[in-house]
């Protein structure tokens, strides 16, 4: 185990340093720092707050929040348009729970909201690198943030619901601690913001959210100037699978000539192997697929038929060793 | 490590043995088979022998083979339209060479035939679990068929390249020994056929081919009444990444509104970080994503732009342990 950093920062998460569902290069920032400085993050969670360990399905009915609150922006000394911002994570403490939550059909949110008439939501305990499903049911945490990025160079409101090339709601579940992110920069000073942070999610996030959670997060900037980056990149060191080493994977296929409907295919044939085989409500079936099932694009070649895969680690449930 | 199992019959791939280039329902089977039994298969490569260790580009160029050879149909009795054919992997075995090919823009092949003017070919030495590339690269072998199924209920000849319902060209790089596949059996007797092994092969398989080698495969075969499938699915025990356990990554992202063009500029950067930071040329780039790089679907929800990661193992080069 490394040691802790030293923190240079902190920024807590009251409103003055939270800026809520845009990004938008004329916010003023809410600290400056230098190249190889290390400051602490504290992030609301992607509900801003709304929802706590007692709510229930009635409070996502109301849509908790619109878009996502993130702290921010710093401004990062040195770095002009067209460098890249790196920043280590280096490390994330969540608080004791989060939510995993969607909406019926008609907010048209999530890859299969014409499947659910209905919303959904799980409370989660968090302990320590656990968090707890229904039927003891246990996902393993890494935790990540599910936006992070840098201010565009267009001017004026951008919604953080999409990501975009400098970054944002990139939802990647691999930029857990020990990864750096490569972030294009465009314009002076970076202005970096941060939040949406989940304990755990599978590649895809289907049902719209991860393991939402409030948490800390620990970063350290850098600017490198000899790379042009046409989106972000990021290395990791994993890790691929919750953990982290061979395991029994149970997959399905959707086939199909579009790439959505081939992953709306394998995600439809998860839930219902998760509700016969597993027990589950068809709700609870689409949210683990949310947190829990990984997305991969077998193949994109075998014309005019592509494969994309679901995963899912049977290492969570208890009956699995 | 597991006994070898009893092998119940052999396979030859004798031209008697092999069909080419299409699935088609009224094929004679060349074995018939009770469940339980195991059948050890002599399956030729992708390029149905036209490209041996001497080869050149000017080989791939004449296009090696229309289709794939598949070695088959194996009659399962009891298996009925509507059953699930069970398939466990049980072992692969090389013979020591390998390729990795692709056609010029012309032929519309791959994912990015319109970034390639040339083709590429690399002849692989493949030794025990290792697949040598240019630079001291070396690829772990975890060898798979590309296809895997059998017969369509419509009747008449059906092309092999795209993969359908009951299988074919499915090219799921996790169909490793040890796993299992379940295929939804739409005629009497199932009338299974495999061929088209891969040493390895990206998720993705970006380039249209894998590591393609002539290979022995190993199966063993049984009957479920109990599932209904829309399209295979299947069990492993992984490993999800070439080393089965926590290890470097480079990633690079695309960021469309649509999942293909997403997929196209992730595997771009990947290729231009392939030439930029590792010395390659760019055909080369292209076959080692096809052979080494893995696509995930990071997020197909965060509307109107999703994200596609492209992922390299750090630990091919030879300058990192």
């Amino acid at each position: 185990m490394a040691r802790s950093p030293t923190i240079d920062y902190h920024l807590s998460d009251r409103d003055a340093n939270v800026h809520v569902g845009v990004w938008d290069n004329s916010l003023e920032p809410v600290l400056t720092v230098e190249p190889g400085e290390v400051v602490r993050f504290e992030c609301r969670d992607a509900a801003n707050g709304a929802l706590d360990v007692q709510s229930t399905l009635d409070n996502v009915l109301k849509k908790p929040s619109n878009g996502h609150p993130l702290t921010g922006p710093v401004r990062i000394e040195g770095a002009s348009p067209g460098d890249v911002l790196t920043v280590d994570l280096l490390s994330f403490q969540h608080k004791g729970f989060g939510t995993t939550y969607f909406y019926p059909g008609e907010r048209d949110a999530g890859l299969l909201p014409m499947d659910f008439d209905t919303g959904g939501l799980h409370v989660w305990d968090l302990e320590g690198d656990v968090g707890r499903f229904v039927d003891g049911i246990e996902v393993p945490l890494d935790p990540f943030p599910g936006v992070i990025g840098v201010a565009p160079a267009t001017p004026g409101e951008h919604s953080t619901i999409p990501p975009r090339r400098v970054g944002g709601n990139l939802d990647v579940k691999h930029l857990t601690a020990g990864s750096t992110a490569y972030l294009p920069v465009e314009v002076d000073g970076a202005l970096f913001s941060i939040g949406d942070c989940h304990g755990a999610q599978g590649d895809g996030e289907v049902c719209v959210t991860g393991i939402e959670a409030p948490m800390w997060v620990t970063v350290k900037f850098d600017v490198i100037s000899d790379r042009d980056l046409s989106a972000p990149q990021f290395s990791t060191t994993g890790p691929y699978s919750p953990f982290a080493a061979d395991e029994p994977m149970y997959a399905t296929t959707g086939i199909a000539d579009e790439l959505m409907v081939a992953t709306r295919e394998a995600v439809r044939a998860m839930i219902v192997h998760l509700t016969d085989r597993h027990g589950l409500s068809r709700a609870e079936a689409y949210m683990l697929c949310s947190v829990a099932v990984d997305l991969k694009i077998n193949q994109v070649v075998d014309a005019p038929n592509w494969t994309v895969g679901a995963y899912l680690p049977e290492r969570i449930f208890p009956d699995v060793d």
